[in-house]
């Protein structure tokens, strides 16, 4: 290690066991009970910050393991005092749409009251719009939680590490207590990751977290190219749910660094109760829902930047449509259509559309059709900007091939779809939602009496109802309605 | 990369897809048809050599897949104009004793004929009395195969780097064309790598291979210092046989190294379709033989320096000797037996004997009994200096607790083994099989003829016989007496 590496201080280290390592190699399907017998444990080594709720697991508690996620993290906060980290993304929060301001600050605030104290806020197009709402909302936290923004890391000929340092400064202007690069795809090369993490220590002068996937295998090696270059806190997963799509190690990078000038100075022999005790969960979670909870390293996304699973569907597509042979056209096609939709990083949703966009482009050429002669829709909405802005313009021929009219282009999405309100509507819609199932028996009946009574009996009973509803639920409702529905009828709460 | 590194030349890659990564992952079980597909494009890819024999493939040929390793060497041979790389135990060969110097010399020279031209020798205990045989066989071979001396990598109180940079002194003085760090057990931690191929580098001057398994994590970081420091040759194996207890991925370390001082100029692309065939034959594996394929990273190694599997194995020693609860007691024995018997690296066999002496040491002294009141054979064996020279002497006051005299112990066992030729005796064993095997159907008439005429046929046929007999068969025999007759009579061959 270079002797300025004894200048850096200890390596800080988040643990993500709760949180994406599950996310990760499990499906997100670990329950609280699995993880309470270690919290005590898992408090005690001092970990930087323990990420543990965002990110999938919300829908997930609501979805699949009929937990309520609220629950989840009082849960947590009443067991920790270590700082309780969450994935958040931006205007699109844990859901799928954009939401309006007053829901992105609604959320942002429960979160923070319920005990998130790290929030990692990142946008996929790494358009900062997309951040500012929750970005602000967490810092006017009563609380006063950490604020870390996120550079989503992607590779194409027009990203350099220059980008993501300008986008660094952006975020700092924003407020934002740390920078995160997140490395989703594992497609940091350690050598970049050195020259990346030198430069956001010069020019930013802020704290600085590196995440990545051990997707492609450079995981650990780009770690330490970065701890050599002074990166503050790195994430890291418990051996047990470490490295193949999960984060590198932690009890290696801490036994690699021991003795170093940058040793972390956590006891790796207390995390052994702890590795066992997940390692046991682990079987539980592959048996319980089938799983494989393991996976081949895949340098092959370094390529084609797209996760595995994703390029197998891809491949089924493209054999559902007859057309099993074009496999090398469509990784041809793939950064062909990145590039022309003005190189987006490849994650949900953009992965999926670029993916989709490319398959269709090589099935219409192999029938003599021009290329985007057939658009899907969540194409189009990625061209004409409705997720936010693309790092580089669409192509205007691109758009042109579309059809897609300039009066179509939306330049600011977030804005223009946040700025009415929304809370008080998905509020009356729930309670709405409650009435109908309450009434429901005596609907008949009202009905009887007289054809109008029905109606006024359930505008009363939604007005006395409406405020009683707490702001958790309506929360839930708003990111994931059928499934809140479906959660809160089987738990006797609709 | 420090700017020093411009000056180390190209990193060269060894891949170990067709021995130890299969070996490592799928217990040996890789067929010759299923590597056949492959060896063109294998290489075409420029590797510094393909390892692909010895080790456990003899024994598992033999063993389990019905196939004659000669006859895998030379369809190897044949296929490959890259060197065929063998793992070779010294003095122990391929099996599990001390082998006679002529049946040592014998088989390296057959090797050589066969196709292997690097010859990897290493010796459990790092005692060079136990190479110098094979060392000289392979350096004397007609063919001019490239000789590689190994130094066995463990970690205690009495070894040092410079314990290592000794070694390789030694065995320079001997003969080899390079030096091999061999980490079985992943132990070697990447900064230790770092000062320790730099040592090599300086005070020995023989092109430097680092060989490693992902076991506890390290594997790419070591890598990666090992390269800064000047390391020549590491081990890799492809993608869907990488990492885990395997070796760390080739893919990964070639994409790291594009465009730094160090590139390894091979094709990342041309792997591709290599790597999807050996994924293709990887889960034919697992299906076929019922094996998990896949193993958690285990940083617990670097503590007990024992793979996982033994950790079980003696854990389950414990249970069935009633004394589960010990456990932890056991995990302090583990030291301390190895230091009382000298520091030997614990790798076959030796990590099994401290196992089994902790595990005994445990037990007795929990019915109140001292420790070494009850001492295994083989444990025995090792501390009188059977299996060659310990690191550090054993303890006195061991020797005496285990009632080792003075004339009991053995100061230069492979010499004393290994003088008096074997070649023949194993020969005449052979045929005498052979013969017993065509008379059985007739040795009753024989017999009713005249007593003595059964004895008289058969020494006439041995005789007879005894020239014909391939040298190959012999070793076999020699090294796998059993299994390679029972080979031989399944195919016809006795």
């Amino acid at each position: 290690m270079s002797t300025s590496a004894t200048n850096f201080g200890p390596v800080k280290i988040t643990e993500t066991v709760l949180r994406d390592a599950h996310q990760s190699l499990l499906a997100t399907r670990m329950r609280t009970e699995q993880m309470l017998p270690m919290l005590s444990a898992l408090d005690k080594i001092g970990y930087n910050a323990l990420e543990a709720w965002g990110g999938a697991t919300y829908d997930s508690c609501l979805r699949f393991l009929n937990e309520d996620p609220w629950e989840r993290l009082d849960t947590l906060k009443a067991n920790l005092n270590t700082p309780i980290q969450m994935l958040l993304r931006g205007q699109n929060l844990l859901g799928y749409n954009h939401y309006s301001d007053d829901v992105v600050r609604a959320f942002v605030r429960k979160a923070s009251e319920h005990g998130v104290g790290v929030f990692r806020i990142f946008d996929a197009l790494n358009d900062v719009t997309n951040l500012k709402t929750a970005i602000s909302a967490a810092l006017e936290a009563k609380e006063k939680p950490h604020v870390q923004g996120c550079l989503v890391y992607t590779i194409s000929p027009f990203h350099t590490n220059q980008t993501f340092v300008d986008l660094a400064i952006k975020l700092k202007e924003m407020g934002v207590h740390s920078i995160c690069i997140k490395d989703m795809s594992g497609l940091l090369k350690p050598y970049v990751a050195e020259d990346l993490v030198k430069k956001l220590k010069e020019q930013v002068g802020l704290p600085i977290e590196l995440h990545t996937h051990y997707t492609s295998g450079f995981g650990s090696m780009t770690y330490l190219k970065a701890i050599e270059a002074g990166v503050d806190i790195i994430d890291c997963a418990l051996s047990p749910l470490a490295n193949d799509t999960s984060q590198p190690c932690t009890e290696t990078i801490v036994a690699t660094l021991e003795g170093m000038p940058r040793d972390t100075g956590l006891d790796r022999q207390a995390m052994d109760p702890i590795a066992k005790h997940f390692l046991k969960v682990k079987k539980e979670i592959m048996k319980e829902f089938n799983l494989p909870g393991y996976f081949d390293v895949n340098p092959k996304v370094l390529d084609f930047q797209i996760p595995g699973g994703m390029l197998s569907n891809m491949v089924n597509q493209l054999k559902e449509m007859g057309a099993a042979d074009k496999y090398q056209e469509l990784l041809d096609e793939m950064p062909r259509v990145r590039e022309d939709l003005g190189f987006p990083p490849l994650v949900t949703p953009s992965s999926q559309i670029v993916g989709t966009m490319a398959t269709m482009n090589v099935i219409m050429q192999a029938n003599g059709q021009p290329r985007y002669s057939m658009v899907p829709n969540e194409v189009r909405d990625l061209a004409r900007g409705k997720f936010g802005k693309t790092p580089k313009p669409v192509k205007p021929e691109v758009l042109a091939a579309m059809k897609i009219k300039p009066e179509e282009m939306i330049t600011d999405c977030a804005i223009a779809d946040a700025k009415e309100p929304k809370m008080a509507d998905f509020r009356k819609e729930l309670a709405a939602k409650k009435v109908d199932k309450k009434l429901a028996p005596i609907k008949a009946n009202l009905a009887s009496v007289d054809a109008g009574i029905y109606e006024q009996v359930r505008d009363t009973q939604i007005a006395k109802m409406i405020d009683e509803i707490p702001e958790e639920d309506v929360l839930s409702y708003a990111l994931f309605p059928q499934v809140a529905l479906d959660f809160f009828e089987k738990n006797g709460r609709l």
